[in-house]
């Protein structure tokens, strides 16, 4: 399992009327806590671009347990718990911080493309970037 | 079934550097697609609002099929099956104008709330505009 | 002079916490508004990408004036006064359907870079439609 | 003079398909500036809220330099540097982290509205937390 929690501030572009975050919103927090989540295992997504590489979303999922208010302080957790053989699985989960109480979670998962644009399978690098800093957690 | 379709031009704002639509722009194009399709049934949102109703989302979900890119215009069908009993479910299919191919398909679940703030059962003039349009495709 | 208005529904993805629209957002109507221009003159923006061409913006202003509210249609009206030499200037005019007042108002002003990423003069496939078009009011 | 540098870091939902940040989205960075620059004199917006003040922005401008990309780390520094009378100027100046070469610039207006939403004079506790922070640069 990989795992790595970021911090968001929740801005007045992020609520609407009814002064809480606008759904898709949760999808922008996911992206900015995978992207970290990646640079922490010393793989930056940079590096996939440098090699012509992509993880394309091809699903998303959010289930919205609690809203989230301006000026907020929110830690999104995100994890892969499964190795990937094809496609990857990230989760996501959404609690303001310090505090249990889980505002939002949900998952994407990803494809790979290759510097030709075909679909592929998880490029070495990435496989190896995942193992050196697997761990299990009971 | 109630169903409508909106019409949704790509721009500039929508697209990522892989010049495809940005993964969490389609729920904006699902927002707009259900609010003209609330309209299309004479229940427009503000009808919601003035009365201190609300239809949170609670769950929404995407899958990415093929990329739209700019200025496309895509058709945003959206569609409820189901009479709604507590919560609504409502699904979304994008397609390229004048093309079957699918780009993206989800959908979104809405609880309802009262003036008070609380959870409830859909409102009564919801559940007669939904009937007053109801009908049956084969 | 060239001059298109376009229509555009506000959404709640667009207002904030206060009930109006959040004010980078007006720059993506802006952007709406003179995609449909260029259109109306038989110029798409795709075309320039054809050739490699670009207009990037160099500037961007708007004045608030008024709240545009959820579910408002408002009409953004797009106009180029002065022929551009090497940069151009677009205005942006935003009232409420079926209303004199002014919501907001602003301008872009736009650079061109040919298919070298070079800093140019405008294309003269871009002149030749610009004066094509162009038409004087008084 | 009160200033403050904030730090932000882009994502793929900020850049448009020529690689670089979309024009409208400084002015959410710029919004994320102002905010943390308010905090930073123990005046957090969210105090405006609480007595039913607002800060509504009355007009924006930026000057577009250098692109920014995928990646990057900007440091945003926000300044005030002409006590309010009426209105509110704040400036903005973005720069890549460790770099001095300027990506873009501009600034905010805003006006003050109290509780009964009308156009006021900035509040007291605001000039108070100004004058407390205020400090000659030279």
């Amino acid at each position: 399992m990989i795992k790595f929690n970021h911090k968001v501030r929740i801005l007045y572009r992020d609520i609407d009327y009814m002064g809480i975050v606008y759904y898709s919103r949760y999808f922008e927090y996911f992206e900015a806590a995978r992207n970290e989540m990646l640079r922490s295992i010393d793989l930056p997504y940079t590096e996939f671009e440098k090699r012509g590489d992509a993880m394309p979303v091809v699903e998303s999922y959010c289930k919205y347990r609690e809203g989230a208010r301006y000026d907020d302080v929110l830690i999104v957790s995100s994890k892969v718990t499964e190795f990937p053989h094809s496609r990857i699985k990230i989760e996501y989960t959404i609690r303001r911080q310090n505090s249990d109480i889980i505002i939002a979670d949900g998952y994407t998962i990803h494809a790979f493309m290759n510097a030709k644009g075909r679909a592929s399978k998880p490029p070495t690098y990435f496989l190896k970037a995942l193992e050196k800093s697997w761990k299990d957690y009971e």
